[in-house]
């Protein structure tokens, strides 16, 4: 049997390119900076929101989009804090930009400043899709190694910040920051990463004012 | 634009079925148990792995295939103490059944009892993939939390058996065994669960029983 010739009719790629351009310009249109959450199962994703959104109570509007293979358990965690909606991919791997916009379209975005999208625990396939946000956003828990960049480099290269959580068990693993960043820097020059621990809530303060200089960032070229 | 009709020539799933079968019937005939082992970034295989060698030294022999998006980091760790070849994907997010058996041309299989394939970082995509293994096995971290067997249900649906690692670090973290352990058996009833320390060497005797009981019960029933 021969192959048979099939016509491309579509550039799939370059109109999912197109269409996340849209989005993240409409948000930056509506002041709402957009982050989305890449890292292993349970390196702290839904913890580090539930810190953020404790941080900014009564001072900054954050809404939560978050992707899930099966169950709405994180939904469930971070809904006594912030505006979430769950995402459940039925078995995908990655979160992509036709459900981000459905979980958008159920959040009320008067007056809201970020909107972070809790991509699926991969810390692969996710990195290979933009979901329109204006920050992606690697988390490294320090449980995993600090051999980690090197060995996932597309998350850390793609990536516009990194932070590394659990710091609260560093005197329990062998892992160290400046090997780890040393690493990330291999892979990305200049990556800005910050250390944290979410469940403790060290940290917090600097990683959060690093987001809010990104939204004035943003609002002043967006109005230039 | 209309769709065109592509005919569908071959049925890849069912040839990739069957490639694996015939894989895993090659290594029954030679009394090799295989283990696909699979899991998030950083939650210990390579450990595992080097304590189970250590504990098997000069007893059972054991070769690893390890593989990786990217770096040999993994298999010069476990180089040391086993036969090792790294597999390299060059981004793809799980190993595949042709790269296995490109590694497995490369070691010396006389006498070898247990073949070890070490996938990808990464508790989804992995999971959809059968390498010819006889016992596919998922490891979770108890730093991951101990509701993730609901939230990434494949990999404990598909596999034969669970390693909880990192039990050194219950002390520090919100993990509980039982928890965790009802978790995967709403997702599998009886799923066989083993609690190990690889790092603290601890639970490793109880594991590599089940392994050897495994392989004995492979040559009773290969030989019937």
């Amino acid at each position: 049997m021969s192959l048979t010739e099939v016509p491309i009719q579509r550039d799939l790629q370059a109109e999912r390119r197109a269409a996340a351009e849209v989005f993240r310009a409409g948000l930056t249109r509506q002041g709402i900076l957009c982050l989305n959450l890449i890292s292993s199962p349970g390196a702290g994703k839904t913890t580090l929101l539930q810190a953020m959104a404790k941080y900014w109570e009564g001072r900054r509007r954050m809404a939560v989009l978050v992707g899930d293979i099966a169950t709405d358990r994180d939904a469930q965690r971070l809904a006594p804090f912030v505006p979430v909606r769950q995402l459940t991919t039925g078995g995908a791997c990655h979160l992509e930009l036709p459900l981000v916009e459905r979980g958008l379209g159920e959040l009320d975005l008067e007056g809201l400043e970020f909107l972070v999208i809790e991509n699926v625990g991969n810390l692969v396939c996710p990195a290979s899709h933009d979901l329109g946000e204006h920050l992606r956003v690697v988390v490294l828990s320090v449980t995993e190694g600090d051999d980690k960049p090197g060995k996932y480099p597309k998350a850390f290269r793609t990536s516009q910040a990194c932070v590394i959580n659990k710091a609260d068990l560093l005197p329990h693993v062998p892992f160290s920051i400046e090997a780890a960043t040393a690493d990330a820097h291999l892979v990305q020059p200049g990556l800005p990463v910050f250390t944290v621990s979410a469940w403790r809530e060290t940290g917090i303060a600097e990683w959060c004012a690093f987001l809010e200089a990104a939204r004035a960032t943003m609002l002043t070229s967006a109005t230039e």
